[in-house]
């Protein structure tokens, strides 16, 4: 693992790549490092200074390629390959994520999902077919399940991720609205969508009269 | 505006936010911020740093009272106000939204939201009903509605946001596969999910066999 390279700056790679995207839909082959900071009203500095842990990109005075950074980017981010995940807890946050496109333009297939709810346990939705939580370790396991993305209440999450690093999943992605903790097995990113909101509010308290 | 603090030192405050109120759930009063970023498995000079922009806070050699530092850090954020807020597209992840309880602990409160599928307009769903989007800027001037939550597909995004830009709302927090770009009028933050699973995979990329 590259420990050099700042959290943030991995996270920001995705958002560069989603922006190199929008360009070449617009057939636009190259973009400066301040064009692509512009659009994403990011500084140009930062910009240059992430893409520099990966690599030399672009000719100086020219800009990137977009088609190739995007290609590099990808791989830099693991989404040249292909991952297999598990949605633990169906409810609307959870098949909102079963159903979310842009996972499997990442490479990443969400294959099985898990519930309590017995209406939901053993129907299929979307070709994602529901099992009961009490066969977590069995079915992740059968399908060789990579990735678990967790949307399960805040009290039952810690006991899901406890189940889950006894299994051989290699990484979760927690909506569930605690803090997770880390095992040396296993590693976890946390989303917090009241972070977002207070990214806006932050700014709002100035605005108001 | 404080132009001055890096965006994502804002989005930071939150995970600390939440850290010391999981302290202050286990009794614990004071905080070195050692503790707090070992807890979030950052860098102490970080957070060190991201709380100086707003000042100073706690003892040397003592850490940080964790009660007084929630306060001041929901202050920062504007977070010990109250918001209305409306999710516009009411499927699945709108409805996770709308009934996210993390939301209404920051102060937001979601009003309203809006949808076109008729089996949903004029419906009540947990107190919050659901307008035709054709009612957009009506509602949002009578509801006072200050932030808007966007769900909707990819394609109908940008024309949301240009029907909002009319309106008097503050702030978008966008979820559609797509950057939004801000007018000089309203602030934008865009969410990607995409973003939090493609860290993941940078690592996982290093395990794979």
């Amino acid at each position: 693992m590259n420990k050099k390279v700042p959290h943030d700056a991995i996270l920001r790679l995705s958002f560069y790549l989603r922006a190199l995207k929008n360009f070449e839909e617009e057939n636009i082959k190259v973009v400066s490092s301040k064009q692509l900071a512009d659009f994403l009203k990011i500084n140009h500095h930062q910009l240059r200074k992430d893409l520099s842990y990966f690599g030399h990109f672009g000719k100086k005075g020219v800009g990137y390629p977009c088609s190739a950074l995007i290609d590099k980017i990808k791989t830099i981010l693991g989404l040249d390959k292909t991952w297999s995940a598990a949605v633990i807890g169906f409810g609307n946050l959870g098949r909102a994520l079963s159903f979310y496109k842009g996972f499997r333009e990442q490479g990443v297939y969400i294959k099985v999902a898990f519930d309590v709810d017995e209406k939901k346990i053993n129907k299929e939705y979307n070709g994602i077919k529901v099992y009961s939580i009490e066969q977590l370790e069995k079915i992740i396991k059968k399908e060789d399940i990579q990735i678990a993305i967790i949307t399960v209440p805040k009290y039952a999450a810690e006991e899901i991720a406890n189940r889950l690093s006894k299994c051989k999943i290699k990484a979760i992605l927690n909506f569930a609205p605690i803090n997770l903790v880390t095992s040396s097995q296993i590693l976890i990113q946390n989303v917090d969508f009241g972070c977002q909101l207070a990214y806006l509010t932050y700014h709002l308290k100035f605005l108001k009269p």
